[in-house]
């Protein structure tokens, strides 16, 4: 990597499925352009590391949220479902349901997952680092995850973002 | 435009009502500070490109939203009213009456609309970039959208961003 | 402060309990470094200005936080609990409760509380800005702050902001 190689510097904070995708769809798409990319996990955003990832995404609580049906043609799959709450926040399985659906949907229109994304990312030399202080805090261990994630606090990804050209907390 | 002018570089990822707003603000801000501006509208910000914006707020999922009534003098309009979870979550159309009300609330106070922010954005030189693949995922169409909208992918933004003095994913 | 210092500009947009956190841990790290730190409150994060912070987390609505419970012993304490979404949404109360848990959990790895990584923040020089457009539609007012806020809008924040080597949206 030549030494002008534009720097990246993402912070992962959430971990429900739809927020997952960004912080590796841009580090991954950073990469691929030859920028340095340093992506931070921290709070929620952790678990992202795990070697398997159980994220999840809650219709409930974003009204902003599409509920897709990722069969049947397409006038059918373009209807966005308004489901009541009293399903979305009550029906045992409910969020499971939409996880479910919401995987298959971008399965369909031929999106990675998260896991071919995050290894994509790995591939084209992304570096993963995991808050320290948030391991302590939740009770994570190195064991839970992937190969090859570093181990920093926020001082350090504070001095490679003061150099980087785009920071972005996700 | 000044070849000197300052770059800004913004990500709107969120479609609810509230979070409509900060990037139109700072958008129409910086544009009317003489900045060159970008929006790439990605994920649950994409609708905010509809020609009719159909966003809501959801307080059930919010516990640092407050509550405010847009009448009565300005003690009665200062509290912040607490509902019960078991009425914010369950009540049909709770959503809606929240909606309604955060709206009074800010006209009341003078402050633009989403519509009309989003048209002083345009006014102001602002570039609208909708995000492809979300079109693609979520099944919108390039009819969908108001005039004057751009179409791209997350390299385009991050070609742009890297030379931009501000960049935030909002 | 040397003339080279490097600038670091945060927007605290969240007033939740857990997004109370990563303003004043990355701006007290950064003004630990001896960077220079101003960070922008407005809309929901304009709350953590008050004398008395109030911040609450709401697991139902996140399906990505982890419930932990704060005592017993180690492997107890990393037990990730799965708790129905019919108790989380409708119990009175729930939030206050796993706001407890949540404080307990900090306290108990050592963690600084909000209020102390504040006042940490002041004592490195951070400076806080409080958003009058959100202080004139909520209805806050000066008194409600802790001293040494200072007041001022987005267009401020901008100017700051194009001039700093780091901006993020929290």
């Amino acid at each position: 990597m030549a030494e002008t190689a534009k720097k990246v510097a993402l912070i992962a904070s959430r971990g429900t499925l739809d927020w997952a995708y960004p912080p590796f769809i841009l580090g991954s798409a950073a990469a691929a352009m030859d920028m340095e990319v340093v992506i931070f996990f921290t709070f929620y955003g952790l678990p992202l590391l795990n070697k398997t990832i159980d994220a999840k995404v809650s219709p409930h609580s974003n009204p902003a949220m599409p509920m897709k049906m990722p069969f049947g043609n397409e006038g059918f799959q373009n209807i966005n479902w308004q489901i009541p709450k009293i399903i979305t926040g009550n029906v045992p399985g409910f969020d499971t349901l939409a996880t479910s659906l919401m995987k298959e949907t971008f399965k369909n229109k031929g999106v990675a997952t998260i896991e071919e994304l995050r290894e994509l990312c790995i591939d084209c030399g992304v570096k993963f680092i995991a808050c320290q202080m948030t391991m302590d805090v939740f009770g994570f261990s190195k064991e839970d995850f992937i190969d090859g994630v570093e181990f920093a606090g926020a001082a350090m990804f504070l001095e490679y973002a003061a150099d980087a050209d785009i920071q972005l907390f996700i």
